[in-house]
């Protein structure tokens, strides 16, 4: 048997933790035996969850941590000062090499700094991006950078673009993803000054597909598989996403109880409906790899539930056995010795 | 009798011209009295589509324009070489005083570039804004700036905010508007290096009701009444907005169509749900204006139907009572007095 794909889970981080964590850790256990899970929380909240469920007792291993940083604090001064949290360890046991994966729920903040302070970035990396998927009209896109750092620079953008096709082609099995930079016409000459530096290198790439530029209202028709931009515009996408989704549906259930004709079409409608939105949903996609590290990290939603804990899991397993890290170093170190 | 708001309209700019635009325009002279409206086209083809139609004579007048400048034309070369278009002569008799306002639902590069060059900022502006009005749960908000100009300094998104809430308040009639800043965060350390700069200049601002920074996904839950943003951050809001509608609209659309419960569902469900909608669509709160000149530019949507031509031409009756012109100039010189 090949050797266990090893994953640290930090049990106490987000909305819904320990219950939905350690739920979605019992399922992703379940669902592939090739998962080792490292939870790691409070020792005797964790283990009294877990006592709910069976489970190979061997594939799951309780690391206590007594600290839990919150949402709120001070991401540097929190990793500098909770040495004994869930985030902390946790990301100790990547980066020591116990363990291939770690993700989070918690704080994104502390998990972005964390990531970057005490794993490190692989070498040649200038920066790593926290890449989620978003939801397409025929599937998902990766969106990359949505991270805590702002303004970047244009050789920064060109490895958003190579870590970006990797992780779609190696992980979520997109053969030669299309690659686009986020821009405000599809002309050559249109963009910021960060853009117009960008386009030209992006063309140059000859180990990216890349189609040029995309307009943020063919993003959702899922127009290219990899969308490049700088973090604070992907932070503006990826929440104004949520944003006009949310209200949109509050608009289309609040039309269906206009009337009572309409609220019997609305019962009709329901379950169909919902099915289709879930296809919609952001959660649904698991969580977002920070990638461009020597291990990998990966932010789930604060409000994740069993389904995203488990599906982020197993996505991990993926990333490990195709070697991603791998092969972003040597990419990267490729792309250096051209240029 | 008061005198006549003098709008110029563009009755060749558009998908639907000149049939839809010349259709508003006779709905706007019905609708409002105080307004006489410049149509500007080939005055053979304007004329016949007006034959169709009673209206009051003296408030219709046609002005020849032989050339048309096309969408995808660049935008500076159009204006210099088609003297005798429609954009270049409507900005032109706003230019010498014989009309108020201008509204095309044409080239958007051609009208921005034009409305700098030939109509002229006002006193004080250091750059003209676009600036759309957008759709949220409650109402709709002024997303500015959407123009063609990115890269912005702070100092001009301390202007945007004033025309913005200058607008807001006279134009749309909102007392006391809210004014944010477009940001990844609420903290006030956040932000990129222009957020972070323009950030405590706005909270000096005493003619101005700044309420901090707005994180996207609360654009369209109404949490601002004024949205500054750079013009490249707001054409990703703009054209997100429309792309994620659109995907979403579609989907619930397809949902409905899953099976026969759901289809009968749908045809319940379908009267209600169009007109809640139809406040979510941004082709209903009229065109954008591109403010700060000396008159009043619109851009109306490319697609526009005779219901938006007729709202703008409406909304420039209001703009030109309340003198938003002579509003803002005063507004930007006591602020460079303060300064």
């Amino acid at each position: 048997m090949a050797e266990l794909v090893r994953v640290a889970v930090d049990a106490m981080g987000g909305d819904n933790a320990p219950t939905e964590i350690i739920k979605g850790v019992v399922e992703a256990v379940h669902a592939d035996e090739r998962v080792k899970v490292f939870l790691i929380g409070q020792e005797d909240v964790v283990k009294k969850e877990l006592a709910a469920y069976s489970y190979p007792a061997e594939r799951i291993e309780v690391v206590h941590a007594s600290e839990v940083i919150e949402t709120g604090e001070p991401p540097v001064n929190a990793i500098r000062g909770k040495k004994d949290s869930s985030i902390v360890k946790g990301l100790g046991l990547v980066k020591n090499g116990e363990c291939d994966a770690f993700v989070s729920a918690g704080s994104t903040g502390a998990v972005l700094v964390g990531g970057q302070v005490l794993v490190g970035r692989a070498k040649g990396v200038e920066r790593p991006p926290l890449a989620p998927l978003i939801p397409t009209e025929n599937g998902c896109s990766l969106l990359i950078d949505c991270g805590a750092n702002v303004d970047a620079r244009p050789s920064q953008l060109v490895q958003f673009a190579r870590m970006g096709s990797i992780y779609m082609e190696n992980v979520m099995g997109v053969k030669n993803p299309t690659v686009a930079i986020v821009n405000i016409g599809v002309e050559e000459e249109k963009g910021n000054a960060l853009v117009k530096e960008t386009y030209p290198m992006l063309k140059e790439c000859k180990d990216i597909n890349f189609i040029g530029s995309i307009e943020a209202r063919d993003i959702p028709a899922g127009k290219a598989d990899v969308v490049v931009c700088e973090a604070f515009v992907g932070n503006v996408i990826l929440k104004l996403y949520e944003g006009v989704g949310a209200t949109l549906i509050k608009k289309v259930k609040g039309g269906m109880m206009t009337n009572l004709r309409s609220k019997i079409g609305a019962l009709l409608v329901k379950p169909a409906l919902k099915q289709t939105l879930k296809a919609f949903d952001l959660e649904e996609y698991g969580g977002a790899p920070l990638l461009g590290l020597k291990g990998l990290v990966v932010k789930t939603h604060g409000s994740s539930k069993s389904v995203e804990i488990k599906n982020t899991i197993l996505q991990c397993i993926t990333f490990q056995e195709q070697d991603v890290v791998g092969k972003i170093t040597a990419s990267i170190a490729a792309a250096k010795e051209e240029g």
